[in-house]
């Protein structure tokens, strides 16, 4: 089975599409660099959105929905999110088609149906978003607004991969509006935080929680705050952002406020968000070689039971009688389970599908196991197999769980910390970025200039100036100048 | 507090737009004919689509995400479709702004980003899923396929409304592929009954199911199924919509299985949806001159506690304990509440707001109220109020909401037989239509053409022909020719 996937050290890359597709995730679509998520693969942002949605509104946060365009003249208000965006852009210019004189049967669009003012399809909303808002605030007892949406964007990107980089893509973003500086930067700190215990506690992926120095900030941002998160191959992943926008959408739509003195003022505003984008980040931190490795607490399906039938009628019945009654007792505890007694396809070829889906736990019955009253368990994430109590599986598995998510984040946290090194010259950085690859904390001289140039030369970014990052003289890896911190390098997606 | 709204006697429409405003709801946007969904209004979709979606997975559906964006030659591949929606398509021709070199700070399309083929914004997404099934398909053991999405579509209509009619508008739509007509067809079915329950049962909203006449049929479809609800002005209101597609689909885009015989036919379609047009079927069935009535199912807040306060501190706090003790006893029987004890507003003040947004409950509780250990407790629906024993208070209101939703929906049954006719002559028709309103049960020549003409003559349609429909000897209403059924006729939304 494991000959349908290219392997991860051959080709890395190969073997992600594959995985993404043969593991039933997505697949292409006839809309260049949109894709079809299936169904498993919506199962799974099903479950990320239910836990982040549930988390947002734990922080006071209510959900509402903005329209999908952005008038031109609205979208080009505020300057540097415009400039950042508009190079990749769809535009609405017409809103109709009509029949084709010269070709029966189709369409073309109508030329008497252009729009006045072209449409731009949102590739992120702060603009739409900052339009309403002045209608909505005029006093502090208006503040602070606190609304997120879920919602597709567009970004005609040139170059697209499943999932992490798409032209349409689902995500949900926070718009907040605020009375002071400090509560939204308040505001930007705790939802980060909000996405790095998301992504630590449920896709048990380490992150780092950093800045974005200026070349890699939100266009339209003062700060933008980001969790970073390795990949296996040593490349790193931005798996969310959280902006604090300070006054300038306030400004751009002049929304003020009027404060409890009277005195009017600009609005504060923050926004942050994350994307279907999480998914490949979850596919390329944990699976392998066989196929998906999910971790329990998103995993659409939780445990699979295989009967290993054979042809005695009674027999038959009797694995089913017990797995049924395996079923009812693991969900009446809240764990997702299949009984996979499809006859037509044998319990092997079940093994591997089953490898390739991700499902955390496998428990395969046989005749001879109820006779010794065990099962056999495997789980995922090792292959180990165990066999179990019946009298005492449920439990088992319960904290079987437990185990695996816990083993994931230990094992994507060890790989972090074998990947993660220091360089102090250009040489040690070039070489560790092609032979160790990983994050590498290097001291940079902190200016716009030099981070291009290392970018130039080893393709590598800074991914982020951790939070409370340690202070210590140093000299920048390319200039030789004098910095203060290290700051975090990698080749990233 | 009624002022503010304009009575549903003076101004029907006024008072609806009024009221979505007013409470909450939605507001206009930049975007022409597109609106903004506030939270409130959001909150109300997201308890109509847990529910929906619910129980679309009983059902045995999943939920996928195809793309927003449809190439102008999928389009058009099934040509009934395609001329039911081309002329109100949203058009992307170019992916690119650039710097508009006579305008500093201005953009504008750069001509050089058009796209080689346009792409339509979805109004629908038959073509694009039918383009995709076509490579999941190509046995019976590849079906049936039970998809649902939740998504957004446009559909560029000339006079929008709130909710009822825009030009953006968030749905679900389910597509199904099936090995047998049969099959396609009981899905049909089984979806219609679902919405149906879905508006009685949680929107205590009666509904006619029905088939519509091939005038009304959706673009495409060989038989549309539907649900219709009657508004309190009498106007009818197409709730939702199950559509068998027969084979057109997998024609147009050549979707074929190979049978258990191994004989190759094209698979058989549906496709079903509801969309936030349900939000202002809501709030016209059942709201009143003093804002929205909610039903006690759907309601984002289901109960609110306002304190009647005086200038004694320990008498605030006796109110505030005795408030925090029953909500956390309601919480306990997952009934939402709110304690309302914003020391800024005045008790009136705050009835007349909680009676706009159609919380189903409200409890005051003042000194005396605690004194004689009672609370009053006012519904929404029939604005009783009763000074209930704090000690029962919670089954009360338990019970009372309850009662609030039943009813809500006898009081529209009640309003729906008030408004539900039979005319036998074209002059009884007419008046029947302007003075009583309502369904009118007519007998029509079952053409296509009566079917026009009398719409043109009345602005009356066709709303469906009942299921199950008692057969009947007739004369049509307007041409006199032989009919064996009853249609039900009325103007709609």
């Amino acid at each position: 089975m494991s000959s349908i996937l290219t392997n991860r050290s051959q080709d890395y890359s190969q073997w992600y599409n594959d995985l993404v597709l043969k593991g039933g995730l997505a697949d292409y679509s006839a809309v260049r660099g949109c894709m079809v998520i299936k169904p498993y693969g919506y199962g799974l942002w099903e479950n990320m959105r239910d836990v982040l949605d549930k988390k947002f509104k734990e922080t006071g946060h209510q959900n509402a929905y903005f329209p999908l365009f952005v008038p031109k003249s609205l979208f080009e208000a505020e300057e540097k999110n415009a400039e950042g965006f508009a190079k990749e852009c769809a535009i609405v210019t017409h809103y109709r088609l009509k029949a084709d004189p010269n070709n029966k049967g189709k369409l073309i669009v109508d030329p008497n149906a252009k729009l006045e003012e072209e449409l731009v399809v949102r590739p992120t909303s702060e603009a739409i978003i900052w339009n309403t808002y002045k209608n909505w605030i005029q006093s502090y007892r208006d503040l602070p607004i606190l609304i997120n949406q879920w919602a597709n964007v567009v970004r005609w990107e040139m170059r697209t991969r499943l999932f992490l980089r798409t032209a349409e893509f689902l995500w949900q973003e926070g718009h907040t509006a605020h009375a002071t500086k400090e509560e939204a930067i308040a505001e930007t700190k705790q939802m980060i935080e909000v996405y790095a215990q998301f992504a630590e506690e449920y896709m048990a992926m380490p992150v780092l929680r950093g800045v974005k120095s200026a070349n890699e900030r939100f266009a339209g941002a003062e700060e933008t705050y980001c969790i970073e998160a390795l990949m296996q191959d040593g490349k790193a992943l931005q798996a969310g952002t959280s902006h604090f926008l300070g006054q300038n959408f306030a400004k751009a739509f002049d929304v003020k406020f009027s404060d409890k003195n009277n005195q009017l003022d600009y609005v504060w505003a923050t926004s942050w968000g994350v994307s279907t984008r999480l998914i490949g980040a979850l596919v390329m931190a944990h699976s392998d070689d066989e196929g998906l490795v999910l971790p329990p607490k998103l995993a659409p399906l939780q445990v699979v039971i295989v009967p290993i039938y054979n042809k005695d009628e009674a027999i038959r019945q009797r694995l089913d009688d017990k797995a049924n009654e395996l079923i009812k007792e693991l969900r009446a505890k809240n764990i997702s389970v299949k009984y996979d007694n499809d006859d037509s396809t044998r319990p092997g070829w079940k093994f591997a599908e089953h490898e390739l889906k991700g499902v955390p736990v496998r428990v395969a019955l046989g005749p001879r196991d109820l006779d010794n009253n065990v099962a056999e368990v495997a789980r995922r994430d090792t292959k180990e197999k165990q066999s179990i109590s019946i009298d005492s599986l449920v439990p088992h598995i319960e904290q079987l769980l437990t185990d695996i998510q816990q083993n994931m984040y230990n094992r994507a946290l060890q790989l972090r910390a074998d990947k993660s090194s220091k360089a102090d010259t250009w040489d040690e950085f070039v070489r560790l970025l092609d032979e160790k690859t990983g994050f590498i904390y290097a001291h940079w001289d902190g200016t716009p200039e030099t981070e291009e140039k290392i970018k130039e030369l080893t393709k590598a970014t800074i991914r982020c100036i951790p939070l409370d990052n340690p202070l210590e003289e140093g000299k920048c890896i390319l200039t030789g100048n004098p910095s203060t911190q290290r700051v975090v390098f990698a080749r990233a997606y």
